[in-house]
């Protein structure tokens, strides 16, 4: 193990939501991918529910650091790179099985507080950055002033929330969805309205 | 029994999904909420697997005919209506029970092709529905002739997705989900721009 071990089992915990799902996942499972035994994972984590609160906070720290490192010269910019970096799986198996796993999980948190509070401050980060993107694109004049940040970004994060739902349960196309959300982002906030993007 | 047994099963179903969520639900508690034994659930559907892909049919008819009783004057009041019929709940806590539950089944989807093809009929008829009424709207008028109404369909049928993940995995609120979806409708679709609505 390269990492401190309990770091190293929550790592193999990605690695095996990624592999099996959370309904099939076991805890043998995933001292088999760290190479540890469930003895050990037991003196770190006390049962599987306390072994994914701790995963889903580690699985938030990184949300955060890949959304937090988003830049763009404008905001413009920066809200296409939002989309960009929550809609699109990087082409890696990995970024699809993960969000089909988590959505798994999501479908959890009506009967799990600690999920649910949890699900609670990923939201209320993306929200956050997409409103400030917005608000911050009215400020320097590149969206239109009429468009309230609040509303629109309360839209736009659950657009994405949509788009992640129908790609798996319906088979739609990831790239498509993403498309669609940057086309109407670019007509309807932007201070001179559509030009080079057809509707 | 009112109906026939085959259907009281499916309508037992859903009382038994509401209550209970989909990974908890056995065929016991539905026999028990049909009044029924779980050999006589056996003579119509050989298994969970057979009764759910059923029942998601039996579903699939009543969502249908919710959706094609919309109606409206105007283009602009059919796509307020659908909207209101996809996202409220009639004030009713079973509506927002058995969405709790579908999100449940939704998740299983990935893994299961009988419910990926019957969620995907779903998406087909609701994307329909909302590119038609927003195709009429701009033959009438109503809408702006800039609109592509597979674009928009394709965002809003996202959104409404969305806008039931997002309700259920963080507690967001779906009316105030359900007002923004009609504001924003109002706003980048309607002829004459926004006039008595806010943004």
């Amino acid at each position: 193990m390269d990492d401190d071990p309990a770091t190293e089992i929550l790592e193999a915990t990605y690695r095996a939501l990624c592999d099996r799902g959370y309904a099939d996942v076991t805890l043998g499972d995933i001292a088999a991918e760290a190479d540890t035994s469930k003895g050990l994972i037991h003196y770190y984590y006390d049962d599987k529910e306390t072994l994914f609160a701790e995963f889903l906070d580690f699985l938030y720290d990184r949300y955060t650091a890949r959304i937090e490192s988003v830049e763009g010269e404008t905001a413009r910019d920066r809200l296409a790179g939002l989309f960009e970096t929550v809609l699109t799986d990087e082409g890696s198996a990995t970024g699809e099985q993960l969000r089909t796993a988590m959505l798994e999980v999501n479908a959890q948190a009506p009967y799990d507080e600690a999920i649910r509070a949890r699900l609670a401050r990923f939201d209320d980060l993306l929200y956050e950055r997409v409103r400030s993107a917005i608000a911050d694109g009215i400020e320097a004049g590149e969206f239109d002033d009429e468009v309230d940040p609040a509303v629109a970004a309360e839209f736009f994060v659950t657009a994405i929330y949509g788009a992640h739902a129908r790609r798996a349960a319906a088979d739609r196309s990831p790239d498509r969805l993403a498309d669609v959300m940057t086309r109407y982002a670019e007509r309807h906030l932007v201070a001179d309205g559509p030009t080079e993007v057809p509707s």
